[in-house]
């Protein structure tokens, strides 16, 4: 499927969607469009993902088959600056995709305009009906389920789960990623966005979630939401951590990081302490220990001051760590998670 | 306002909105619907709350203005053995008010009634439809905000509330509620039951209740929801303790409960460990302390079994107990909450 991510003014620092699309996805990116950085290319920005021109808006895309709007501001809002974008795409005839709160399909134009050019609006976020509450029982599974937590959002529970995934491929194990967010699911194109989910109903989504992908899978890693200490998000990180009842946590953090992004009012707990508290929170309904660390280190200009970061971050754990962008996953940390 | 609870075969233990109602409720409570106690009364199950018959279905229901589901099965479904009974209320003009998940108004063949006879169909769970994720600014507010917080479900969180709300009250002190659950809604006539909100607004919706109840009171009490160790309503647990960023905790448990109700594998951790989890997990958002424990000792058949559980419980966690339904909120108590 030939896609255009838009991102307008957040590419790529706030652009997570559009980067983990780039990165993770089997989708051919044939432009990202953000007014900002129009004229450079995504390999100006990013490496190690595909390449592709980022343009001033839907009228210097190519033919694309679907237009995702590759980023979400907090609240999940739509943001009326892309609207032209937006309908441009549904005027050549494309789908359009998106994962905010509010949905696509409820906007009276957008849905107007996509029965009249015979498109599709697909709101990721959408929950399924059918859900209930948890039962309990996603501990009860044969496979090793690990779960990515993290010291805030954004902290890279996504990408490490991914780089897990991979690294355990490449060693022969049959390993899947249970997606809980909008990027998750648009790479895998299955999942639950727990976040949208009814509140009562979050832990029993993920259990869901978890107890489908064990049934094909050996090893299972629950892509993880938020953070426990989180003074709006902490809800469905604790909802994840409940409802997948793991095997084992890997701790996400990003180096430098202090204070949680958006709230700087709140203290990320040092690491040490903050690994601990999953571990408390998690032991009642199910013992799971931080057997892993990742930590993002793009703010490190050299690969030196990386490696002291992440040996900073291991010796606070009391675990093996690594940035799984920079230098990748090792068998240490692949033998800790099994 | 007279009213009817439906409860069948579920009243009194299981009808934790049809007590709570007769005891904090200014409705007049003209009959408990319960095919199983049909005949008796109220005051045959529960003292101290308002007195009425129990009678078979709503043929045996005087004149009211409204019919209220009085119970909440896990799920919070409808249960079709209760269908004649809302049928029928309808088709006599009453209004239907329930706090489940599923919708009244929803249901096809209750909303062509309601029109046809012209009642209302409250649905108590109905989310506002403009939340948002929370600021995290509950904490800016000057009264003091106290947070009911339990070992499990149903063990006394709501009742704690309004109890510690009246003793408050007695001694001049302007104290209000914060109803975060279909009871207390029902009660107050205003709130959010926050389990049925979107996760990612959960402790939004709380905040913007704290900051509301704030405004106009001294003390406020917000009613939590869930357990913090529970494998399904953890999520709404954290998203409540972070949302409303209380002064202090109020840790309240059922004498005697050593697993999680309904989740008979998980065992409630000791309650010292449990008041700490709380306050581990609280801190880094807002330093909270547990300085108050209440005990349900209803299974305690003489009143020297329930005071040894009351001082059992209080030393367990260092800070001043009681059962405020059995022996009320003494001065202690409220001196510890201010």
């Amino acid at each position: 499927m030939d896609i255009a991510l838009l991102a307008h003014e957040q590419f790529p620092e706030r652009a997570k969607t559009a980067v983990g699309v780039l990165r993770y996805g089997d989708q051919r990116v044939r432009a990202v469009i953000d007014r900002a950085n129009a004229g450079d290319r995504v390999a100006d920005h990013v490496t190690d993902v595909q390449d592709a021109p980022i343009v001033e808006s839907m009228a210097d895309v190519p033919d694309i088959d679907a237009l995702v709007i590759g980023i979400a501001p907090i609240g999940g809002g739509f943001e009326e600056s892309w609207r032209a974008d937006v309908r441009s795409a549904i005027e050549r005839g494309c789908d359009v995709i998106a994962g905010l709160h509010s949905f696509l399909a409820d906007d009276e134009e957008f849905a107007r305009l996509a029965a009249e050019y015979d498109c599709e609006l697909r709101d990721l976020r959408r929950p399924p009906d059918d859900l209930t509450v948890a039962d309990g029982t996603a501990g009860d599974v044969d496979p090793t389920v690990v779960l990515t937590v993290g010291t805030d959002c954004s902290s890279g529970k996504m990408t490490a789960s991914y780089e897990l995934r991979d690294a355990a491929r490449e060693q022969g194990i049959d390993a899947a990623v249970v997606p809980t967010g909008q990027t998750g699911v648009l790479v895998e194109g299955w999942g639950i966005v727990v976040d949208r989910v009814i509140a009562d109903f979050a832990a029993g989504a993920v259990e869901r979630l978890v107890e489908r992908a064990t049934l094909d899978h050996d090893l299972v890693i629950v892509e993880g939401q938020g953070a426990l200490a989180h003074p709006a998000y902490s809800g469905v990180t604790t909802s994840i951590l409940h409802g997948a009842q793991p095997d084992s946590l890997v701790l996400c953090h990003v180096a430098g990081r202090t204070a949680v992004h958006g709230y700087e009012a709140t203290a990320i707990p040092p690491v040490d302490e903050y690994a601990d508290l999953y571990e408390r929170v998690a032991a009642p309904v199910r013992e799971a220990g931080v057997v892993a660390g990742m930590i993002n280190t793009q703010s490190l200009a050299d690969d030196a001051a990386a490696r002291e970061a992440i040996e900073e971050y291991a010796a606070g754990l009391g675990v093996p760590a690594t940035d799984p962008v920079r230098f990748g996953v090792d068998e240490g940390i692949l033998e800790a998670i099994q």
